[in-house]
């Protein structure tokens, strides 16, 4: 039998654009010979959907899509895996299931039932899914096919020290016949997903001795990035296919039991760095953020320092210099330095450059509050209302030009809350939220790699948010190369204070630095969704109370 | 039997604190003689404890306060019933439990876990808990205590028409012969929420013929604002006793299955008006956020429109006149009538207020942007930037002064956008985000009844937002009246296009209404907590995706 796969890129919500994209799969499976057709998981409406699933009329339209879909496109010897919701009506009450049909002659033969429904970290599915029964292939020309949907392949008792669910639907469809193993995935990436995913399925694979193919969703729906990364894999565990990682691909394979036969000669290994990944992540996050929401340009405010100089860097790769433009907002306590690093990036970039000086504005403030403030030192309130100025202008920007504001906070002052609220923090979307600042200079190096794009000046000066004189970010927090691994202990580890104190830092550090994420949780409740590429990220990853006095004992 | 029962109002993650209001209400017990003192549920570490759950150390914390509990204070014939989260090593791997302990001669002497758990809308318990088994009674005394915790009282066959889940914990409990029910709740209130709970919670001891009582958390937790409104209710569903709402109260009383005695003679009815309740809840949740966030005293934006004296009403109620500061900070566009309106407010509520104009600022902004707008039209740019302005004078003063910003933006405007992000929608809570234009109005009467507070041309004049010359709500908006109806059909009752069509608006409008709502949603994202007092207010109990292209068809 000839699979095809395709990695689609589908949007959330709409319709008709993704059976669009499964109609044009089509023709390319039509093209290979291929007799079955496989579309990511919940193909049809996109993943996540989230509360979309329980507004009247969405599920029955996704039904009517995949109707359409199964009269005009599994024609002619084609069948198609589609992923939808199923909704059924039981004596009791009405119930959803993360389901995947397979289409042919014109009709809807089959469907497949999600069992294991993540509820962790991002995910939510027993919001609105219930989890289907015990598996069993699915029957197609006499060929048992074991497909399962993602999570569904994630709980095997070898591969797993610690299981979440007591089932596992692979090891019922490998007791059931399956001749065959089909994941069909929506599953995000963070730094090292795609390597670990692949692995448990090679594993899944050479248990059962089964070949099989793990097809995953690829590109970025809001704060998620899905890497594809999909695979073929032999009987043998042995990976025969490699899918584009970041991309859109399709393929067509064969997976044959004992003896596997590629379409392709050549295997790929993988051939991108960790921080490479990361890069195409962010850019694949960015660009799909940026035009899923309508918008063709972005605007960054540039402050010559490494942030917004690699966010601006990121832009550029991902939409274009010429769909990037720059704001520098300098005011009296930006360095000259700082100015000519911006320009000098943008000149390397092809980035338009506009200088938008704030001190009349600043004074403007100042006189205003004259009133309430004489005889009151310069404090926070003075060095938000810089950052405060810089957000408004973007704003101003955007709403005159409809480019969208991306903001240039990383995740390590989003965690310490060393960023503006209303300020720093302005845009539709935080890009390098998920990236602690050692990583943010990782990132920049990637960027020069071919030659220097980020001007060396911006990645060897002492970071500084230049909002009053001579400060510097060590002047609030210990050295990044200290901060990041703490915060990365606390927030990704979820480790206790007692537990990071034994790893060997200052008692009194990490309970200054523990308390001042806990206290900065209601800026990061008011962040642009954060794209993430860790196993925890600011956002729905992690739902932290608001007025809480949790005390680290 | 004597029990007493304590409507606490923990803080999250204070389990100290939240231990000593339990010792505290222990010492009343006492005094009454009563032989159990019943506590809300999760009362050691208040309800929702979200991810606080998932961090090390927590849970065990929780334990340890737990023991110390059981120690000092469930002594000398006094039992206590507290919740806390439960952990179990399985040999699969970690289990928490949603549970309540019986405390009793200074042990752990039983515990009862949540066998149904919400995992809809604000409520993800699932996330966390896994279901306990089937329910039985706790012994004490050799009485049988129908002891659950509050979703386990909520899927009667009887009482609903849909259920949500497949067993009923009360109907084991009386089946394995419960001599009366105790319904641990952490339940939050939303317009009509106690009179629905309450007669459910009667039905259930009529049709077991069974006395019960239902002891509900108080007090607000970020968005979610719980109204107590305990009840002790005799086998005959009739009601015996009724605990304050909306504020901590505790009661002594007895559980005589035939024939009840309460401790008080009088039995209250439900005396406060659906507007009344609406006003206390408001309050309650304010209070709670500001309190418990270490603030103690706010600032308001006060243009002279309705929404802002609201605000300030409900402000200047919960937090005392005192502790209320306002800011009118009015432009060119602004009427000499708004500024007059600000100032009489103020007058009668004794509310200092400020006037800042923003002139000055807004022409500065105007000039440094005039390198990049000129021959530009005035729009939305410059309509936004005066909001903007407003709001980083309010935040300018609360970082200068300590003082919690509170945002004024009602469920009307922020459903359909007509608010701006930066700019009124600055603060650490939008107070009346969950109520819709026409109820604000609703509110400003309610605060009116013993005389006018609320200047009576605010309450009279068309709603205008004033950031261009004789702008009115209704320039892009349909009146209120039209409007809510149908934004309550959309987000509430989670209808479709053509279903609220059907109801007789006009296709173009609701079409047009839904996709604003539908844009709107990443200005929502990034809006401060709001409180919550609908069945589906803005926030944790709507997750909207932002890059998505449904059509309502």
């Amino acid at each position: 039998m000839i699979f095809a796969a395709a990695q689609l890129n589908p949007t959330v919500g709409a319709l008709a654009m993704n059976a669009a994209a499964i109609a044009h799969a089509a023709k390319g499976a039509r093209v290979g010979s291929a007799r079955l057709l496989i579309t990511p998981e919940l193909s049809l409406c996109g993943y996540p959907p989230l509360d979309l699933l329980q507004h009247s009329g969405f599920v029955e339209d996704c039904y009517t899509q995949l109707q359409t879909l199964a009269d005009k496109e599994a024609r002619d010897g084609l069948a198609i895996l589609a992923g939808f919701p199923d909704r059924e009506i039981t004596p009791t009450g009405r119930r959803l299931y993360n389901s995947v049909a397979l289409l042919d002659e014109g009709r809807i033969v089959a469907t497949v039932r999600k069992q294991l429904l993540p509820n962790y970290d991002v995910f939510n599915e027993k919001r609105y899914f219930t989890p289907g029964g015990k598996s069993a292939p699915l029957v197609l020309d006499g060929r048992k096919l074991g497909v399962h949907i993602c999570e569904d392949g994630w709980n095997d008792d070898q591969f797993w020290q610690e299981r979440l669910y007591d089932s596992d639907p692979v090891a019922e469809l490998a007791a059931s016949g399956a001749e065959m193993l089909i994941n069909i995935s929506a599953s995000p990436w963070a730094v090292g997903r795609d390597i670990f995913r692949t692995q448990m399925f090679q594993h899944s694979c050479r248990r059962y001795r089964l070949p099989g193919v793990l097809l995953n969703q690829v590109g970025g729906n809001d704060d998620l990035i899905f890497d594809g990364s999909s695979v073929v894999i032999g009987h043998d565990g042995e990976i025969q296919e490699e899918f584009a990682q970041f991309e859109r691909d399709a393929r067509v394979f064969e997976l044959l039991d004992g003896h596997e036969r590629s379409s392709t000669d050549t295997i790929h290994e993988y051939h991108l760095s960790e921080t490479g990944k990361l890069k195409k992540a962010l850019e694949l996050g960015l660009a799909d953020y940026v035009t899923k929401c309508g918008f063709k340009d972005v605007v960054v405010g540039l402050s010559g320092g490494i942030d917004s100089a690699v966010v601006v860097a990121i832009a550029a790769s991902a939409l274009g210099a010429e769909n990037v433009r720059a704001i520098g907002m300098p005011s009296g306590f930006s360095s000259k330095e700082s100015v000519e690093d911006a320009k000098t990036l943008c000149r390397n970039l092809g980035v338009r450059l506009d200088l938008l000086p704030i001190n009349g504005i600043f004074d403007g403030y100042l006189t205003a509050l004259q009133p309430l403030f004489k005889g009151k030192p310069f404090d926070v309130a003075e060095e938000n209302l810089q950052a405060r100025i810089r957000g408004m202008l973007l704003m101003a920007v955007s709403n005159k030009f409809g480019t969208l504001v991306l903001a240039t906070g990383n995740k390590s002052e989003l965690a310490v809350g060393y960023s503006t609220l209303y300020g720093d923090m302005c845009g539709g979307l935080e890009v390098i939220g998920d990236v602690l600042k050692t990583n943010v200079y990782e990132l920049a190096r990637e960027y020069n790699a071919n030659g220097e794009i980020i001007p060396r000046s911006t990645i060897e000066k002492p970071p500084s948010a230049e909002l009053r004189p001579n400060q510097l970010d060590t002047d609030s927090l210990p050295p990044y190369d200290v901060l990041d691994p703490i915060l990365h202990a606390y927030i990704e580890q979820r480790l206790s204070k007692r537990q990071i104190i034994e790893q060997g830092y200052e008692p009194a550090l990490v309970t200054r630095i523990l308390n001042m994420v806990d206290r900065a949780e209601y800026k990061r409740r008011q962040a642009p969704p954060v794209l993430r590429v860790t196993t925890r990220a600011f956002g729905a990853g992690r739902l932290m109370p608001l007025a809480q006095r949790y005390t680290h004992p």
